[in-house]
């Protein structure tokens, strides 16, 4: 069955700022230090599955020349632009639609653009499995990530280690992010994986459970799709879409579904959820230090620097993460990180908008 | 008697970098926020002592243009050049020379330009106590500051309660920089004051002094002298000063003269030794922070930090030292302050001269 894929880029990623901004959100960042955006890593990852005339990348009309720029190969019909972010749930009923209507039934990857995966051999492998059980019935397949630490940052899925189909188990339940000690004994049981936001099914299988589960978004979705191709797509898009409520995947159709099936991954993957990613992902210096630019370091130990056209001197420093750019720098120790959005409210409650 | 004043100018500052500079050592800063650089307020201080025209600048070439701008109402025959930096004896030999020639014998001042104090009116009532005492005999005469905790970063001046002449004790002894212990013994004593490097004499004394203890230098200040106003002037002061091995006053004479003398102050001294100093000097936020320029802190707690165009985001931190200037950034934590001159050292290795 043919493979398609819809990779997600329309977040803002504003837990990389002051690297990320508005106008150019994590997706669009080269983080691993080689050169390649985020998306761009995406789209040569799943080269062996997917040819690029049928990735079909959802953002919106802000990153539309960024993702223009950075995927030259990809065919211009195939940037999907969200008139209005409305979560996953529309985005993904958006790029089913347009496959569906390209191609019939097909395969449909659903990938975040902003996140690394480490060993692609692996990962295309998994992907592969996954489609061999998507193929089947109406399955809804979703990749989890077996977890190595009890993360109170992520969302789990309970699986049922005895009811297996090809490689995949079938999913129990979805669960909110959970406290510490839930979390605790969820990595102890063995039958949790986190919820890495990738999806594999047929664009019959989704949309079906988008008209059983969501159908005034379903019957919203229905209208745009008769209209790709006149005069009136746009307006179509626009108008149903700014009628539809924000609902993720997972509330709106995952929780509810039936035949929902997991394939637990170990492909390395990093949702590169905060600058602490960058000291998982790059080489680190002897000192644990991740550095880049004009920096001199003295007794400084595990920090992030990355350094712009000013030389950065840092001295004494633990665990500290120092981003330069032209026009605002970043101190902040790293189990702060999350504070980050903190900076963001306080720059948009000080109308300093061209930071942001 | 007359009353003249040598404020020694040629220091570094390393320790104030990177607002500090080669080409901009710190008594030509503006530390405390108020406008007025170190030197300008240590002119300014001694104005009801001193006329403007009585004060002699000792620094070097490189300097001679900030002290002109700064100092706009000095007499531009006061700037005394050291051709070359050797340390405080030549540089008060140099003044006390300069004055005596000029004056005959005269009360003579000398201050270093970098340092701050509190309360004005209580120096110079201290200056004034320690000028009555300086015109008996040969005396030499320090301020010593009675030390509030046991610093092992200054030298210490053992003094003899009990010998007194008008306001001032006799000094027993110069010490080193002690170790902690022996600090903690010298402030249980409160027989020991902080080396302010604050001194108070007579050419005549200084002059004759000099010539008991550093004979050569003595000789080589007296052809110097000779050679004032004569076109040998510049040529004399090149050839001597480069003969002179470095010497501290405190090392060449304070340490082996007679007729020592000292005045305790508290006059809320500060010698502003580091970034850390901001923190005592300037007003403190409700968080204990020092923050000057476009800045956001969150969670960010007895910090310094001096922001310069960028915006600078401080996020989760407690006691870091942030200085931001042109074409360098500075994170230091606080009680790291003292390795910033390891900076420098490495910035010179790796031939980084145009941030020194």
């Amino acid at each position: 069955m043919k493979k398609t894929a819809l990779i997600m880029a329309g977040g803002r990623g504003e837990r990389f700022w002051p690297e990320s901004r508005m106008d150019m959100p994590k997706q669009f960042l080269s983080l691993t230090g080689d050169g390649r955006t985020m998306i761009q890593l995406t789209v040569e990852r799943i080269k062996s599955l997917v040819d690029i005339e049928d990735i079909y990348i959802a953002t919106n009309e802000s990153y539309m020349e960024l993702v223009k720029r950075q995927l030259p190969g990809l065919p211009e019909e195939n940037i999907l632009c969200e008139p209005v972010g409305r979560n996953t749930a529309p985005c993904i009923g958006l790029g089913a639609e347009h496959i569906a209507r390209k191609y019939g039934d097909a395969l449909m990857l659903v990938l975040p653009s902003d996140h690394l995966i480490k060993y692609n051999a692996i990962f295309c492998q998994t992907l592969e499995d996954a489609c061999a059980v998507a193929e089947q019935g109406g399955n809804l397949v979703t990749l989890g990530i077996t977890p190595d630490n009890p993360d109170t940052g992520y969302g789990y899925i309970k699986f049922n280690p005895e009811q297996i189909v090809g490689r995949a188990y079938a999913v129990e339940r979805f669960v909110e992010k959970p406290d510490l000690e839930t979390a605790k004994g969820y990595l102890a049981s063995h039958e949790y994986l986190w919820n890495s936001g990738m999806f594999i099914w047929k664009t019959s299988s989704i949309l079906e459970n988008l008209r059983a589960f969501l159908p005034d978004m379903y019957e919203g979705l229905e209208r745009i799709r008769a209209a790709i191709g006149t005069p009136e797509q746009q307006a179509a898009l626009e108008r149903e879409f700014r009628g539809f409520k924000s609902v993720s995947i997972d509330y709106g159709v995952m929780e509810k579904a039936k035949d929902i099936y997991c394939l637990a991954g170990n492909f390395g993957w990093d949702d590169v959820g905060s600058w602490l990613a960058v000291g998982r992902i790059r080489k680190t210096n002897e000192f644990g230090n991740v550095v880049n630019g004009n920096v001199v370091t003295i007794d400084t130990k595990n920090s992030i620097i990355q350094g712009k056209d000013k030389l950065i001197a840092a001295v004494g420093l633990r665990d500290i993460v120092i981003v330069d750019t032209d026009d605002a720098i970043l101190i902040c120790e790293k189990d702060s990180a999350g504070d980050i959005k903190k900076v963001l409210e306080n720059l948009r409650i000080c109308n300093k908008y061209q930071y942001l």
